[in-house]
């Protein structure tokens, strides 16, 4: 069951990052939306490895083919499989590493789980099956568009570069190849992300992702909480470490004159003066902007050499080579956004029969 | 489905803050585990409300009452069925805020989804429901226990006051009101919830959960990973902003020759050398203990006098009055570590049968 | 997992036939809805015990609690939780039972799966369960009216009295105490029974529930259907041995052009002109009454000497003496009835949002 | 949900009749089981239309392409996603059907829940979509093998022609066209169906399904019983009306002294006399054959002229043209038990760690 997410508005991806081919069947999207290929392939294109000098040089065209689901240019409420064949994939790197652990990876412990793994690219544990999540979050995010929602992501830090949130420039982020949006400190985490990869290392980031105009109303309360949706949600993207809300974890320093957020009305509608809470309250949307921010570790995979251990337990050392990213936090940018959408699709299915006269 | 947590091990709440009970149903604990109502109650003293000067003065006993699942002494596999009477609820208070909407609560967004709402100490919403979510961990943690598996959670920030890990005293944490490790930070935590309730204010804070004992191998990959699940977890606790893992969102400004941990042998075991992991790669234990860390907001019921509106869209004012703690961290140790519980009990099942000739 | 039922509109349920209290904690119901214990309480009496000489004679009141999900007379959206104590326990006669098992009985493969068992009044096994359904489908019921969906069932079998189908009298169903539709059949039924219980044996029925108002397109493709879900609703009820749904087995013998149901347009609606399919299609509601039967074997508890054998292996006979009903079907119907509801609550919120600009 | 079926080792399956493929996911086989594409190919040659006289003409290879999930030969844990190519789609006979509804068939019911629906060939409602269930199917057979259960189905039913149970060969069933394990009852079988199609018409037919080896102790209480899952499992195939466990339907006819089975001692392990109960007791495997016997309506699609009417509601008569089976239960055989062992294979992974000390 590990390989599904969401409960109405559902995905479950398939493949390994040097097998044939990777994909997604996303079950429950309502008929009737207008659906081609090419609605996946922009968000597909910034995901998609070998786009800049701070990404993995690996090439991969990341082509969605769609083989069910759509009739006629429209969503049937079938489920919609959706196939990405893997074409540039070079396993010889990973030969070497068949019978040792890589610090930071998955390869111990998906021993130990299953006594067997696929050593080449990472199989299964390999971020390249994010590209599976972005293809369902772009449906996610065409059916949200539909219902007045949209979602905006961006790198806010890299390392020890953090944007100071002063001047916020929405254009700015496709523009730079870190996806800041800010000009000035793109660069800086440009030069940053290169450095690292120049001394053979590499380096952490975080991302924040916010949705507009969901309604106040969306989310379910306790288990089913939009916050603990979406800290689920970003915490299943590899090398995310970290999640939070609104205000997060500087709310641990806080008084509660200064996080509450008072309400007042603008435009005839209950709003909030400020949004400490990220959106949501007691688990439901507020009808302000849905904010999440996560962390990403530094990529594990780095050329310096370091300390780890073979599968039979013998001491040795390990550089691993092949073609890796310096800095995940700029292509995780389009799967944070697919995550929200996936996890707000989701919530609008769910909430739908709530009240009694409203949906019958 | 929102009040159901777990697939495998698996609960259910039920209750409002000043309804006559409040209760869970516990399916999937394995037959022939010693437990009686004993196991259940010391925890729900650490989270029960009025135990101290620094939380809320409300007095329940919170005493659990097992109707079903256990027979002459031992689970017997079907579901556990506990009981806990509200005793102490004053609703008096809460009838001029039936109309109004308190800044940081989910009155507004409770309403906005269903129409109606029982404003009775805030209801569904209450952390009340808490302790049913506490009386089900004490089942896990005893499943934990014979499966070798301990938990510990502990406060390690109160405002601007942090721990800063230097001195760690397991036994210290229940010696002192707040529940934190060290005698000394403790001491000015106190003062530091003292002051914010004597200003009328609350103040946030952070606490740290770590289990000791789970073996390398549970966890599920992808979107049943183990950090997934317990940021979930964490997420669904009222006043919860962030959820880190190990090392968290330091990891964010880190290189990857820092963060990531390097394998060796110790005692004829594959090991890590460090632990910024928190005990997880890939989604799966690694055998190191599992850290996490979450930040809870101040209080938002305080005594200061806030901008708010009422449910027909007037400005107003609000003061909360009613019985509140000053700060909700103490309290949410147990919780925290119940819920901790409750994701590694879930684990342990549903990683049975992973793998050919193991289980069978 | 296994003592919960459905998905959005869902129920968990709990307790012993011998334990203090039984229970059921329904999740999903929307808010608004007009509630309290009087609604329950009507199916309750419908398949208490002792009701009539057809069947046991433990009396229990089955005086159906509230404790949560109802505020000022209308449900809230949270988790209702139902309590209905054991009143007429008598335990003494399970005494001789503990260790031996009863032919037709769970106890040999409780005893396999859990090495454990409550013996007393067959535990968890019992058909003591089923209150806390009933209880669950009155809120569905209710729920459905609202909706314009009415439910109704009947015996239409008793060992080998089978009603011909020739004369069907609503108001006559619950006037005999079999409840068959056409009272002539009632007391050839009537006297099958006691005639079974004179000679301490037991007999088989069977049971037609049928759901009429339900519009076209209810249900789900494939294994969503709601004659999928109908199949296992009836065949989670204890004693069920089979389930049909329209034509049902009579569809193995006939040919396309007798089983076919024609269209044609009625009242401006396009209809069926027969129901052979039972009002379903492809998994999918037709607008034509939804028609399910399903046969109860004879009670497993008979006062007859059987063979059997002991726990520990040793051949031996039993009479099962205790309060027992000679024929379960006619206290099955409002079961029969109650998940058929709450089948149907399920596939209402399912439906919902199932194509793009219908329910946003 | 409605395309995934299962809890643990669960699948999900996707695509249309007329489209470019379709395929299936499983997800939740145990790492380490041998499999590669030639033992999926079995039982898809025995689903496959054109294989006789008595099945549909069109004709498809039915290659399974293994895509994901299985490394050096086997299984990783991993989600295995299987690719079957639509080779024989023939849509030009269903253009004069896109807008009338053909009686039997899904097509009013799709239209009335989506607005829009693939016409060509039945598109998502038809029963191509089982060759996915049966690759999935055959995973859980080689899983099954492995734990000692071996699965067997048959017709023992077409249309007025019922196999006497007399004489049972096991070795017949496969060597006759209509799959019956009585060669001269097989004979008139296929005269019957021959018949049919003669007269441009359908029959039903009965379909027994029996796993042997099941040991006690499978399946789950309530909601999660074996005959409840089986129940849902046979009644999701296409065209199936009816289903029964052991004595099924017979058994309201019956008396407690004829349907009861007698334990008894056999081999130092207690077993039933009798099997009425069809190997399950309280839902929960008794060790004896598991026995499930469904029925499947007539085809649907006849040649013979029938009423119905179009989408715009006018009057109208057709004649399904195309390829059809006359008899669709010979092909059913090999569906029958691929969802008899994913069920099966599904309880086996779910019942571990049902008690303490057993799989821990």
């Amino acid at each position: 069951m590990s390989n599904t997410f969401g409960r109405l508005f559902r995905f479950t991806t398939w493949g390994e990052s040097h097998g044939p081919a990777l994909g997604v069947v996303v079950d429950g999207c309502p008929a009737g939306l207008p659906l081609d290929e090419s609605d996946l392939q922009r968000d597909l294109d910034r995901r998609r490895p070998g786009q800049s000098r701070v990404t993995t040089q690996r090439k991969e065209e990341d082509r969605a083919e769609i083989l069910s689901g759509v009739f006629e240019g429209r969503t049937t409420g079938h489920p919609i499989s959706i196939l990405i064949r893997n074409k540039d994939a070079d396993s010889s790197k990973y030969e070497p590493l068949r019978n040792l652990f890589r610090p930071g990876h998955a390869d111990f412990t998906y021993i130990k789980k299953w006594g067997i793994r696929d050593h080449r690219g990472g199989g299964r544990s390999s971020a390249r099956e994010t590209a599976a999540r972005v293809a369902a979050g772009a449906i996610a995010k065409k059916l949200l568009a539909h219902l007045g929602v949209s979602i905006l992501g961006y790198v806010d830090q890299v390392g020890e570069v953090r944007w100071d949130g002063a001047h916020f420039d929405a254009d700015e982020i496709e523009r730079n190849i870190v996806r800041c949006p800010d000009a000035e400190t793109a660069s800086r985490m440009e030069a940053a992300i290169l450095e690292a990869r120049k001394a053979g290392d590499s380096v952490g980031g975080a991302i924040t992702v916010q949705a507009d105009g969901v309604p106040p109303g969306w989310g379910e309360p306790l288990y089913g909480r939009l916050d603990s949706d979406l800290a689920a949600a970003m915490m299943s993207i590899n090398a995310v470490k970290g999640v939070e809300i609104g205000s997060g974890f500087r709310a641990a320093g806080m008084r509660g004159t200064e996080n509450n957020d008072p309400f007042e009305m603008k435009n005839g509608e209950t709003s909030v003066r400020t949004n400490n809470a990220g959106g949501i309250l007691g688990g439901i949307s507020s009808g302000a902007p849905v904010v999440v921010r996560f962390a990403v570790k530094p990529t594990s995979s780095i050329l310096i050499e370091q300390d780890t251990v073979t599968a039979s337990g013998e001491k040795t050392t390990v550089k691993v080579e092949g073609r890796h990213d310096p800095c995940v936090a700029t292509r995780a940018v389009p799967i944070g956004e697919a995550m929200m959408a996936l996890v707000l699709a989701d919530h609008w299915r769910l909430g739908l029969g709530s009240r009694i006269g409203e949906s019958d």
